[in-house]
């Protein structure tokens, strides 16, 4: 690890990979560590599949499909007909040229290759300079348990659209996985300038992260500040259950709601300029609170937010003594 | 098993898949049962390919590709693209349609349902009347002992391109691989009308089959005729490397090497109509020689073949007394 400047995001799926190509293009190349969810990993048609591992390889590549902010831009879907035509399990949508993603990590896992190994490889072979790391290379499963039973993530998330009523969430195997290798020197590294939540799902892509041993620990440890991004706005999330499942289980699905959320680990919050007036509110946690637009259609609105982001953070590093956020 | 007239094929790939065809449109449905060589499949990219049962299965099904006699017709190669781009194994040419069969069929076997099932509910699915069996359930790998050492059959075959000099092929596992379920049943059933052995390359596609436990005395002990066809015209295969590996083997790469190849087996045989001055040698080995077109450019030439090939079988198992083949 050099002593340049280093920033490192926190991230699931779609909306945490918007931000990390607005972070991407504002910093210098191989500045930026994406440390990814791979709570949604599954097996699936004998497959090792990580949705958002693959979705911030692609949008970080250029690839991605706009329409939708995963999979492959113009691919096709000539295999999942042909699983419709043999009756086989089509209700997770493969493309044909993503397909040869999960093809290519399967076979590298069973070669006996770890997943940040691989990850790193194809994301290279993809042209992305940013560092992709899956959060363990161990396997964690997010786990819903809800009024339609014990569900795994994507059963829960894809096959089911989110619909069952969330009672509890379970990391899976988070307690014994081993977080990122990189990680621990990363977060003592003097040239970390900031740590980024980015807009994800707490529930479902952040906090799978968390789940870690010692990492939430290790991010209270870190000097470099933590500055998170609200998903919500105007208590809706851009995509997905957030709020859906913040409303389950029985918190506000508001601002106030992810900062206190996320209190312990945190130096800065950034709402969504439509919740200015929580903005107060949550200063008066501790937290150095600001307001911008957080919806990120264009490539210029991922930018912006990633200078928010990044502002914020280097303000608060530069600030005299330690972060205000609470440790342990 | 029911009194009415049924047939056997043995066969292989592209070639016999030709045959099964025209035997299709000239047998009533549900008549012919196609047994398929599986001392090709493989693992790769984590999938179980069995390239002779998906040809027979796409060819019967009307769906394969006419330019090549294997694959899908239409099919696209978006997956082999991104296998290219991510550097992955990309010297296996997989259709993005053709992957649903693998796939499909890999998830199936993981989940212990064996072979033969996974084959005749796929073929069933894609309309196929005729019953296709895989010779065994159990894996059998041909594996050819040549100049460049001892290669797994897709290796030699397709990697490279059955280049090298064969010296000895090796059925592995043969030994202990039972024979297709319904195969003993089929064989004593006295509505069994005859067995045809495609013109398929005998050494990698019938000898595997031959290469089953108790399967050539079965054959021999079959009251119904047995009748092959010369997968050679004058001296050169028509597809694959049967004449190469002759004359590697120390063999004429003549039909009336093929003939004395399944000599003990048989009690008639066809030869291509270019080679009828070798009718009469064959003759004098005690096997009704029939010379006929056997390149099957057309659908007509493959109902052409067919009626060829039943009407032999069919006159020898009206002829009086056991037929000529010599058995054990």
């Amino acid at each position: 690890m050099s002593h340049d400047e280093h920033w490192l995001l926190l991230c699931g799926g779609v909306g945490g990979a918007k931000l990390a190509l607005g972070l991407a293009h504002e910093l210098p190349p191989g500045s930026l560590t994406v440390l990814v969810n791979t709570g949604d990993d599954f097996r699936h048609l004998g497959l090792w599949i990580s949705p958002d591992l693959d979705t911030v390889t692609y949008t970080l590549a250029g690839l991605v499909n706009p329409a939708t902010g995963w999979g492959l831009a113009g691919d096709t879907f000539h295999c999942l007909e042909g699983l419709s035509r043999l009756s086989g399990p089509d209700w997770f949508r493969l493309g044909d040229r993503d397909l040869a993603t999960h093809l290519e990590r399967t076979r590298r896992l069973a070669a006996g290759e770890r997943l940040g190994s691989i990850t790193s490889d194809l994301a290279s072979r993809l042209g992305v300079s940013a560092r992709i790391w899956p959060m363990s290379d161990d396997p964690v499963a997010t786990l819903l348990h809800t009024d339609s039973g014990l569900l795994e993530f994507q059963d829960y998330f894809v096959r089911r659209q989110a619909a069952p009523v969330v009672r509890a969430i379970e990391y899976h195997g988070a307690s014994e996985a081993g977080p990122a290798p990189g990680l621990a020197n990363l977060l003592k590294d003097p040239g970390l300038a900031g740590i980024i939540i980015a807009p994800s799902n707490p529930w479902l892509s952040i906090d799978p992260i968390l789940a870690l041993p010692g990492l939430r620990q290790s991010l209270a440890d870190a000097r470099a500040p933590v500055v998170a991004v609200s998903p919500l706005i105007a208590g809706q999330a851009v995509k997905g259950p957030s709020a859906k499942i913040m409303r389950e289980l029985g918190l506000p699905p508001d601002a106030q709601g992810i900062a206190r959320h996320y209190l312990c680990l945190l130096d800065g919050f950034i709402l969504d300029d439509r919740d200015e007036a929580e903005a107060a509110g949550i200063g008066l946690l501790g937290l150095e609170t600001v307001a911008a637009p957080t919806l990120m259609r264009s490539l210029d609105d991922r930018r912006s937010l990633a200078r928010v982001a990044l502002g914020l953070a280097r303000r608060l590093g530069n600030s005299i003594g330690r972060p205000h956020r609470q440790t342990g």
